[in-house]
């Protein structure tokens, strides 16, 4: 895995997400990470993050899947221009559409890990697949279609 | 608009979902009502639910389309067999897989409306196409299959 997570790359006005950013002290502040050519994430639930008792609540599944996925797709975009995250200019993602389909319940209790399979890089669109597992079974998977932010709203 | 919530006929046991259940103090607690054949919620998002500065972070708009569309599918259930959703035996609906269109960023600082609309009612399954509006425009577009909770999970 790599040490530093994607997200620690975005600029601080981008830092603000409710999933994802590390200045949101109220947010999940996931953070992802390449492992070779997937990117993983690994994130416990809150006690209170239920659908009902025992199992993860839906909502923060697709949360998880729509962050690590735009990460994932910002992380591919300096992958495919063979540059690093510290590089001008920025290559920030947005999600266009998310699509997640619930294979079985998720249980409460254990951290859950989200792999991220990049399908598609375009300029302006990366698209990506991820698995959400609980002891290592599969208990979601989603797919992303990331669109790049445009240049006006990249600080 | 009808009265009481959907959510409100949730038997207790039933009733902990971070999205929608009126006993998790930690959760949105979304209500969502019958307004002749269509359904809506309105739901005001905090400040730290941000994706970036000034927009509302999508994972919350998901989160709301998953648990507005199955109460709608819950009280679409009810209507279909011809009674009220107080009485046995419950039809509750879980998540089988979700879909949102992102069409455009949604602002911040006011109440969203989502409508539900029912485009198919089945035994076990119910599919209810919902949309996300702010200040009278469509954000955001979701399509949820909303499938029976199994009898052994209901209280």
């Amino acid at each position: 895995m790599t040490e530093k997570a994607f997200q620690a790359y975005y600029p601080d006005d981008l830092s603000h997400c409710y999933g994802c950013g590390r200045l949101n002290p109220h947010g999940h502040q996931i953070q992802s990470y390449w492992d070779g050519e997937e990117t993983v994430c690994r994130f416990t639930p809150e006690p209170y993050h239920t659908a009902f008792p025992s199992y993860v609540y839906g909502g923060l599944i697709a949360s998880l899947i729509d962050c690590h996925s735009t990460g994932t797709a910002s992380a591919a975009a300096y992958r495919a221009e063979g540059r690093p995250m510290d590089t001008d200019p920025p290559l920030r993602f947005v999600t266009g559409s998310i699509h997640v389909d619930f294979l079985r319940p998720t249980p409460m209790g254990c951290t859950l890990e989200l792999r991220g399979t990049i399908k598609e890089v375009k300029k302006r669109k990366v698209v990506v697949s991820s698995t959400v597992s609980a002891n290592g079974k599969v208990c979601a998977k989603g797919e992303v279609v990331a669109v790049r932010m445009p240049e006006s709203w990249t600080p």
